[in-house]
């Protein structure tokens, strides 16, 4: 097909670090941010792919992003570990402070890496991945926009609230799995909105609380969570850890300080590490053999496990490449070329 | 009404303990089983209330648990602090570890507390309670029997895998959700079977992986999560972190363990303990009082937070004392005056 386009994983880090670069980020910082946009493109998992340069470079643009922030790492030697992102991208900040995380929780059986005044754009499965190569189970939330109203309530209170769990297998893909508390992506919604054609029931109230399947009336009104009152209770949990107890915006106040410009959210983030071979040591067994009991158990009854799709992908991309339309080809070389000054195009 | 019989929460601790010590388990040990039996009646969550003394009974009566067990703790200064429960029931070792694992968690930020090798019959919201009670925020897990299939299986693999959070509230109850990751619960498909009456949708499929709402199908097929594939995700987690890491039987082998017989399940548990005010610090911000914000404003809205029933019955019960039947009190002091022996009756 003449609208296909295929470029190598290695290509495309090196054309979207430079877009970076250019944008006024320091080489590390450069690469953080490239390797998650990357990975998300190379994984199939276009919401979270080039995508989503646009949206870095205008908060850029926007001043209101530190884009050469340098993570400043807090570590007392305890079980918590702080990393200040500075109003930087999050990436770098945990990027800076992966392998002390890593390190702590073989140490202390467990650890936490709290993540201080970032943008987050990325999504949470990279940083329980990166653990989960180090051997670790690990655990991440972070709050977002407050678009998401709690079970039973009408008013927006609560973020699309992701959540992300990682455990390693070994010679295998991780298992992971990362999601939204909320039943669908405002994104989605905005989809339907543009096609003219109605939401599904269940993903939102309108602005008196009642269900709707009008997008117009679910963007004004909230979007509700997966799972009923559990998954509220869920987000609420990713609030309250995430935001509350690290003293760092929840996701009304990350909506207020942006305002509604669609520019990425600011608040921290909550990363817990866990190490099976310590937590296990006593018992005498072998807890990632364990884990693979179960695991292999639930494929071979013909279940997904989550994450699996995003993982063929990736292995054909690094086998064969990433696959970019034209359309997609020629924003990359715009920004390439013109940097900030592309988003006026 | 006749059958009603009015007795104080203190009244129905010094019977419930008399019962358990006539067991044969020693006045540490009683004490703990009945705070949590006494406690779940309180607050008027039956199912966790007197009902389980019977349960409780049975497997001292089978011999398949040791009433007598004392628990141990292993503790080397880490943020991983493990007790052995000596196949004893899993109350006593969480009360002998809990007041070392709130000083753990003020101490490194966070703290982690492994049970070993228990039985296992109580409400987690118990021991998530008891440390926001502490000023912590608290997260418990545990497998269970696998009576569950993963999203898009049909073979029971995982346990109901409950999961418990709790965070502090200042002059009032904490916030905090308990729930089974199963949709329902097993007794409640039971309850249908009884009545004759079909099960709804969503719940169960039958053993060729089906949906069902015969509840035959579903008691020989397998339940299901809720949530579809993110409760799912969620169930196996903690099936991973409190049964494959701890290197404790996972939700299968406590079934295989204990046989079809209905006792009660042996496995392992995982409670983790954060202080907010040592994750905030650096911050500057009171994270109790950022969560006041959102949990008031969640109940300003209307919606209900969960166990706000539970707290209310407990508020009537230590106001007013417990409202027993006439059949639950005869069985009481039937247990009082017979101990095991009143099973055969």
């Amino acid at each position: 097909m003449a609208d296909q386009n295929i470029l190598s994983v290695e290509d495309l880090m090196s054309r979207v670090r430079a877009i970076f670069e250019t944008a006024g980020l320091p080489p590390e910082n450069a690469r953080a941010v490239a390797h998650v946009i990357v990975a998300g493109e190379r994984d199939n998992c276009k919401s979270h792919g080039l995508y989503r340069i646009e949206g870095c470079l205008r908060v850029i643009a926007a001043g209101k992003v530190a884009p050469d922030a340098v993570p400043q790492i807090h570590d007392a030697g305890r079980a918590v570990i702080e990393v200040d992102a500075g109003g930087g991208f999050s990436n770098p900040a945990f990027y800076a402070a992966k392998d002390l995380l890593a390190a702590r929780a073989r140490e202390m059986g467990l650890a936490a890496l709290v993540i201080r005044d970032c943008l987050h754009f990325s999504a949470l499965w990279h940083d329980v991945e990166a653990l989960a190569g180090e051997g670790l189970a690990a655990l991440s939330m972070c709050p977002s926009y407050a678009f998401v109203a709690p079970a039973g309530g009408k008013e927006p209170l609560l973020g699309t609230n992701p959540i992300a769990f990682g455990w390693p297998r070994p010679g295998s893909h991780p298992y992971v799995f990362d999601f939204a508390t909320s039943v669908a992506a405002r994104g989605e919604i905005e989809l339907h909105r543009r096609a003219g054609t109605p939401i599904p029931e269940g993903w939102a109230v309108d602005h008196e609380g009642q269900p709707t399947t009008d997008p117009d009336a679910a963007l004004s009104g909230a979007m509700l969570t997966f799972g009923a009152h559990k998954g509220s209770a869920i987000s609420t949990m990713v609030e309250l850890l995430a935001g509350a107890m690290l003293g760092e915006f929840m996701s009304k106040e990350a909506l207020e300080f942006m305002g509604p410009g669609g520019l990425l959210p600011r608040h921290g983030a909550l990363v817990l590490a866990l190490d099976p071979q310590s937590f296990a040591r006593r018992s005498g067994r072998d807890p990632i053999a364990e884990g693979e009991r179960l695991l292999s158990a639930i494929g071979a009854q013909g279940a997904r496990l989550p994450s699996e799709r995003r993982f063929a992908a990736r292995d054909r991309a690094l086998a064969g490449g990433v696959v970019l339309s034209d359309a997609e080809l020629a924003q990359l070389e715009r920004f390439q070329a013109q940097g900030l000054a592309a988003l006026d195009a």
